[in-house]
């Protein structure tokens, strides 16, 4: 291993991690023998069953590599090019992907709204989804974009989610959720899946599945049957059809098995709630994310920060605002590792 | 598994088998510990290193998840959207990607061209390539796109393709290949890697792995470093730039590694060639296709189609001209299983 | 006037014509007092009453300022990008747009059918509609699209049209008309505007005014009232909502009055049927295209076309097969002009 | 007219004025004889000679029918899709295009700049250039948009313009003027067009006629000699190359002519400054933007506004802060029109 991965120890995100074991011997035993290529094989069918009974509905379920592409191909089924989504100005969408939802829509205007930690304010989404409706002249309101786990770490509750949906709803927009963080987001708040989806009028869901334990599967989850088919083209068309699908869905399917993406969300939850206790009193470090996830984001010293890096522990700083730096807590982190982080803080504070 | 799958016996196509076992113990060893996200980690730059050196050349490796992904970013990269990229009428970006070219270029038109055995014809290409240069009003021939092997198991011998750069480049056309079954062409001609890409002029190659091991993992190589990073963005914008790129980067290295790569399509090539010799004589069938690769044509009665399909052997019939089938040979397949299905083609014929 | 201008005597295209009086007096008649922008206008308003008057039915018009933005909308509102366009391989929208539907499609692909005097022949399309269907690796033929009169002159029967959107409605399809030179079609077969277009299954028409005597005007005309918002957007979206819409309302209102279209094309196509005549036993000179419309195909040496070409005739030659030249005849052509032509030709052959 | 064209007396926008008799002259003299079709005639070229004169500079001159056409297909030519297009929050091409822009450019995003008066801030766009070079994950700043005359009618300074234009030329970003309203603004600052453009590092011009006295032409105006065969591209792709095309150059060339468009402008200007000195004093009426265009933003009681509503005088009111009104003034208005106008305020107020 170089440096650059040497000095990672797993802060920069979530995504440092490897993957669960569970779920590398899924794949593994999924090599065996020949399979139908496209999605047509039984394991893949297995996953979309299991899937199904995770929600309590039936769905559409599309593997993917990226979350941008579940974002981006999720997106463009819901809504036409002269569409816009609203999203909040701090989403992943909007900063981390190049571009990809305009590329995967033709061009639809991501609208841009405000709030507190990440989460967005109702009044702006009251506000926006009025803007130039049926004036030809404007993008039309279509779909709200809700992160959740927000990318600050926030988690928004099923109140707070009810009030986003229903604006939307009334409005006639689509509901997207971007789930990169779908799993922390469940455990945080201890609901069913189903509540956090498609019984708050959720159309489509990113669902994250690589930040918390596969290698490089997550999922477009479809609530609405009749995007089926134009999802299928999308994906297809969109250079997300592998051949080899059965390696997916074993990632999915195995996953989804014995709750193991629970209790890796729950462990990455508990060692940030961990880390955020272990270094609350520190003098000069303050803590400014809601708890919640697996996100902390904390204003450092930058000779905190740079002395932290020196040691080994690798996070992003200076990226948002002068001295802010975020952690992201893994499933595969272990107290040890945690209480090793804290004590280096508090030694070098 | 389900019957979907049972049936198949690996000959409707190489993507049906699973992956080697060097991949699958690659891709476990890759997960160990932390490693920096989106192809910083060291993994990739060892893979990245493999790829150069088994090019001989200064090269840009982007993995990506689909050959329609790295047929699409790659033509992208490549022309302008009022560009045209001649290819012949049997190749697969045009028949099976579901407009993913069209989509990945926005809006590229594919010019077809014809020729025996799914090869180019050269005069074809000299043709077409004058078509409409510099006339508004149409597009503008700017790519040539190469298959090979082709899609119906052909494979153009190294002048073959040397008429054909040609002419492409005096045209000042950028030359990609689509090289699905690359390495089985590259085994089957007996050349190095380079004498069939950069040393004839080809810019862009969309190099499969997945139909000869690997699970997931196919890559984009370019020879031409002006386009690296148009390349990045498309990559990213077009969800292709995985977290956890490592796990397609322990693919490729192992794919590229102790000659896998070749010793896998001399299996497949070897194991296609004991089928056709075993089949040739047999009254009532007609292999068409040209030797050399993994993949035959032939011409069945719908009698004896049935019947084969009854005992489980899995092949695509009937999707071409009446009676036609094709039969593909993976790396997975033994002296045995082909001997097995020489002697039900025999006794069933 | 350049020299380019002169020596044209305006047999290059009917695009080469100015615009009729009556037009122009419209022109200047709208521009008195103020209107409401975006066509919101009165005048607006009118012309759309008479086109629907005109074809007896309810439609939409959205004008346009080119046949190919009339035709790159009007297809965009008929089929998703993974969809295709059947149409003839000598049509139009394949050659002489510089891919603008594919641009205004976002990718949708034009799948190519054969026929004689660039007629689909219906045994093509019969085969084409059944290509794929339902594949989600292959794109959906959705929209068939007949150029009338066609690229060569020559004009479909209703009897014939009426096999091709037969074929086109049983398999699903959506029907587009090229309609760059619609009324010299109306006129050649002397039926109504209805009985060509909706009566058969029309869904969009590409209604071109600009070649028959309006300054830059054409029209996308729409029977599916369930497409008017989309194609408000499209229109929109695609540059082509006018500020001024008077201005281009009045070119249409005006062509649509006291049959001036009817008159221009007649005039056309009577005027090319005595230079048809004129020509028919003219040793060396061969008429290789249908009579009917204003289009005339035929054979010259070299040696007559450059000969015609010094005395200032100007028309199209070896742009199609060698020796193959192409004679537009346009509304503002008289018997004198055609007379001198005729002579011309007959001296110099 | 209808009730909706009467009630205008023009001051809803100035689109809503017809077009100069010295231009609808020129495009009736402009039907006379043949022409070479799609610009390749003698009057374009007069037109393209006299901008060139204009501009005192070598330049391309591409004619559209829209100012949304004028903007996306320019803004294409300087941004590749995963580039951003920094422009202010109240331009016209983030609002009023429908999302134009982002078709054209296929999927660039528009990053959003504060200011006031519709005036970008220098810091805002200082710290906008520096977000995400050369980051995969985010799109690259390349293009900065300059709206001058600006959507609510200030004018940017000759001095403005250069801190703008020197901050996104260090940055490596091309420079795009949304000129709809050019004229305006050349006239109020009394500068030349080269001062307001390509000496201040200008790339593209949306040259804007139509609002100041054409029919339907504007113009993408290219300082750029390196982007002509690119937009050529473009702009025929994108609809906008007519077949008569010198009807729109006809419009542009009269505009060119005896200085008629700064005579236009002028007389906007003035009335507009008219207008405001007239209602300066009122009671209950504010003027809140700045003064120099043709453009003002004032602030009515909605009775005022109900009671000129009720006596015909046309105006936008509550489309943007309630109780905010829009007046523009065209070139068409003279002083009586004005003084009509103040007295009714006057009276009503």
């Amino acid at each position: 291993m170089t440096p650059t991965d040497s000095i990672l120890r797993g802060y920069l995100s979530d995504n440092a991690a490897g993957a669960s074991p569970q779920i590398l011997d899924a794949v593994v035993a999924a090599s065996a023998g020949p399979a139908a290529p496209y999605g047509n094989d039984a394991l893949t069918a297995q996953m979309r069953a299991k899937m199904a009974a995770a929600f309590e509905c039936e769905l559409d379920v599309f593997a993917v590599g990226t979350g941008s592409a579940a974002n981006g191909i999720g997106l463009a089924a819901l809504t036409r090019p002269w569409g816009s989504i609203l999203a909040h100005r701090d989403s992943h969408i909007q900063n981390d992907e190049a571009g990809a939802p305009e590329f995967f829509t033709d061009g639809s205007k991501i609208v841009l709204l405000g709030g507190e930690h990440s989460k967005i304010d109702p009044d702006e989404l009251r506000a926006a989804v009025k803007v130039g409706v049926g004036d030809v002249h404007s993008v039309q309101a279509s779909v709200l974009s809700i992160t959740q786990v927000t990318e600050t770490g926030s988690v928004y509750t099923i109140d707070e989610l009810r009030v986003l949906t229903s604006i939307a709803r009334e409005a006639g927009l689509r509901i997207h959720m971007d789930g990169a963080r779908f799993a922390n987001a469940i455990v945080a708040l201890d609901v069913s899946p189903a509540e956090m989806t498609w019984k708050l009028g959720v159309d489509m869901l990113s669902f994250g599945a690589t930040k918390n334990g596969a290698l490089t599967a997550d999922a477009i989850v479809c609530f609405d049957p009749t995007l089926a088919t134009e999802l299928s083209f999308r994906h297809k068309r969109g250079g997300q059809l592998t051949s080899k699908m059965r390696f997916q869905a074993a990632q999915l399917d195995a996953y989804l098995t014995d709750d193991l993406w629970f209790d890796n969300a729950r462990q990455a939850n508990a060692m940030a709630a961990r880390l955020r206790a272990g270094i609350a009193d520190v003098a000069g470090v303050t803590v400014t994310s809601e708890p919640g996830s697996n996100i902390i984001f904390a204003i450092f010293s930058d000779e905190l920060t740079d002395a932290l890096h020196e040691r080994g522990f690798g996070f992003y700083a200076n990226r948002w605002e002068a001295g802010v730096v975020r952690i992201v807590v893994s499933f595969a982190h272990q107290a040890t590792d945690i209480d090793e982080f804290v004590a280096a803080i508090r030694e070098l504070a």
